[in-house]
């Protein structure tokens, strides 16, 4: 709990930073108690302090150990479980002011400042044909720093992997306000405890980031797209299943009818309507490897099924792609929405995707599921109204629960922060739980930083 | 401190036990009180304890816990650092006997037990038509419980990664005796903190670890090898820079004039001994993207300056392959080694070689280097004379403190063990180190847990 005092002592933070870093504006403070889960619980912060630079998240760190005030550190703002929602009486730290980009040829590494966004990353390494892999569907909007806090995925990440993965250094400010520099522009380096990836994923519980060396590998070669559309999902998962016994996709999408026919309300793409399930799949694979690459994966689709589209043209590909990039924003206007991010093994896809349809008809509400099937990370959408805001409630939690029966997790990729903390010890158990609370506790003994995330 | 009284103890651990899992015989203790670092200062241990099962695990652990022994864990005792020296009044805990392999298909994934050696993993794999990646040159002798511990590299990483990238699941039985799972068969889950990524490299300090489910990825395509003769080593590493920044070999290894003259003492393989640095790199690129790349890659060396030879005959790519593995035993073969596991930057590569041979002609000790070049992870080998060892010792701190200068690392792939911790706080600094601590003490708090490794 903070000192009951800590507005009155606003001021000598006020006084320690630059003019503009602080701002205690209702106005200003508003948009900064929310993450795009819209959390209800959300708190009303005291300030929001936008640093420039390290040294001010020092600054403010240092203030607010010093007086036991919780410190909420925030990149874009577009987190989808509450992992920065404000916390009363607690400082907003807002990495956004925080964006140069270095390119590092020779060392092939961006040092990036937490604040950049990821398509700007992809954008400066691609102007030396280089790539950073790393694509959640935001990645127009989401930051760096976010995407180390929550140990971000997308769609490349069946065949290049996730964040932790191209994350070779961080400097990280800790709970006392001191700076550390973990790991640097080396690729190999196990001196020491994995302290890096230990910081990676974890949603600011630990420490604040204030640089990321992140590795870059060369450009991605041209890509084929493949539709595939099954009659069930099941159909759809067996060919996923098929395909990753010999092949390795970079793109494994899965939109199911529900999600499918969003899409269609909110903007005519031309997709098959009656299909059960599509999935968007592409090959990447050099040269000629490509063509023999996408012929594998429609036999291995129609051998379960399916009728299969496949095109060479990027822009025609592109538009299917941004179709299931598209599947999000549609179901969102169809009503309120919770936003699940369970994953089980790929196997066990239809099992819960049976589950969540009978979670859906059980609790009376809507389940449209797009997923990144190659991983099987899914993400069932609850689309509700606001007198089913219970039933809806419900079903969140049946999902993650259906999802933990099956040998699963509550989230793939985007983070456990206060919309799945209750379920999390449903997960884990509680010894695994109480390792999580040492582990907090030996780096952040006074529980300053991102109290509530995680359950922590 | 073990309890003065602990080898009186030592009964109820031995009648905790199936017969044959305990043993006091000093003709068999003597084995298991080094691994091939062949540590000077190893110790006695009062027992060794050569468990069949997690249980047994549990039962010596929770011995240990109760007496305050140490525990030594190990594998199949080829670490390279001190990472299982026995300790005076300790357990050494072996897992030689815990080697069940089962391979999930489905999944695409093995669950292993930590005896297991490398060598088995893979061949269980390949019997489905799937790959285990990482592999380190001692793949053959090498337990997957020492990977995990290390976060072993090896040859394919330049392209596949490391341990930490294919690591699953673990269960890991804890300092107070309770076993824990991390992670399972699923292959994105970011629920709570990192601590699946925290225990591996963790060396046997914060758990034992009893089970691993790895990920696995369709068998590797064909390959053809390159093998380029340059005149400097530093032409050499000018051709990995070039090389890495638009392609990706799965292999780019680079052995200096001293290991190819040890190689062709030791076993005359052809190898151009009047060669300043060859480097052996392999393409695994499908199809005919496989010819475009090893032109690519001749290209770059040439451009650099080498002479250059290609084959697409598997056989005659791995005689060149086995000369590069061959190194280390032909070295061996020379006198007493101490082996190095520095890494920098890439474009340092040559600066750090340089250094090397500054520091083998200031000390007048013999340093021939093998490295992953495409990591720039290099092996220097200080080979000496009983007479020598204090010039032998100093040099091989010397190189240690020039990768730090360089902005690198003391190791790449082998892990601290007891030979680098003296030179780890150089490495992180006083703050990280007491990070180290923290978790450490955190997870182990009274510390039985692989004492000395790490200088934790």
């Amino acid at each position: 709990m903070p000192d009951t005092d800590v507005a009155a002592l606003l001021p000598r933070l006020v006084a320690a930073l630059p003019d503009g870093v602080v701002t205690t504006d209702p106005d200003v403070v508003e948009p900064y108690r929310w993450d795009w889960s819209h959390d209800v619980a959300a708190g009303t912060p005291l300030a929001v302090v936008r640093a420039q630079d390290a040294e001010q998240v020092q600054v403010a760190v240092r203030w607010a150990a010093e007086h036991g005030v919780p410190v909420v550190p925030r990149g874009a703002g577009s987190g989808l479980s509450g992992g920065s929602s404000a916390v009363d009486g607690g400082i907003v730290l807002s990495l956004e002011r925080m964006r140069a980009i270095e390119i590092d040829t020779e060392c092939r590494v961006a040092v990036v400042e937490p604040g950049a966004l990821n398509v700007e990353v992809k954008t400066a390494a691609a102007e030396h044909g280089l790539w950073y892999p790393p694509d959640p569907s935001s990645y127009e909007i989401c930051s760096i720093g976010g995407n180390v806090a929550t140990n971000a995925g997308g769609l490349c990440c069946v065949k290049y992997g996730v964040t932790t993965d191209y994350v070779l250094g961080l400097d990280v400010v800790l709970a006392d306000g001191r700076l550390v520099t973990l790991g640097g522009k080396r690729v190999k380096d196990v001196a020491g405890l994995s302290l890096l990836k230990l910081f990676v994923g974890s949603e600011g519980t630990l420490g604040v980031v204030t640089r990321a060396v992140l590795r870059l590998v060369p450009a991605q070669a041209a890509r084929s797209t493949l539709v595939a559309s099954f009659a069930t999902v099941a159909g759809a998962a067996t060919a996923v299943v098929a395909v990753g016994r010999t092949m390795r996709p970079s793109m494994m999408e899965l939109m199911d009818q529900a999600s499918i026919n969003a899409v269609e309300d909110y903007k005519p793409m031309g997709l098959d309507r009656t299909a059960g399930a599509l999935l968007v799949a592409q090959s990447d694979a050099p040269g000629v490897a490509r063509a023999q690459e996408v012929e594998g994966m429609r036999a291995a689709c129609e051998a379960a099924g399916a009728e299969v589209f496949v095109t060479d043209d990027p822009d025609e590909g592109e538009l299917f792609v941004a179709a299931r990039r598209m599947a999000f924003p549609a179901i969102q206007a169809r009503g309120a929405v919770l936003l699940e991010d369970v994953g089980v093994p790929i196997p066990l896809l239809p099992e819960l995707l049976a589950r969540v349809a009978a979670i859906a008809a059980e609790h009376d509400v809507e389940i449209p599921v797009v997923a990144h099937a190659g991983d099987g990370n899914t993400h069932p959408i609850i689309v509700y109204t606001p007198e089913a805001e219970d039933r809806a409630r419900a079903a969140f939690h049946a999902v993650m629960a259906a999802a933990i029966a099956l040998g699963g997790t509550i989230t793939g990729e985007h983070g456990v922060g206060r919309a799945k903390a209750a379920a999390l010890p449903d997960q884990l158990g509680a010894d695994v739980m109480e390792l999580n609370r040492r582990v907090k506790a030996a780096l952040d003994p006074r529980g300053i930083l991102n109290p509530g995330a995680l359950g922590l």
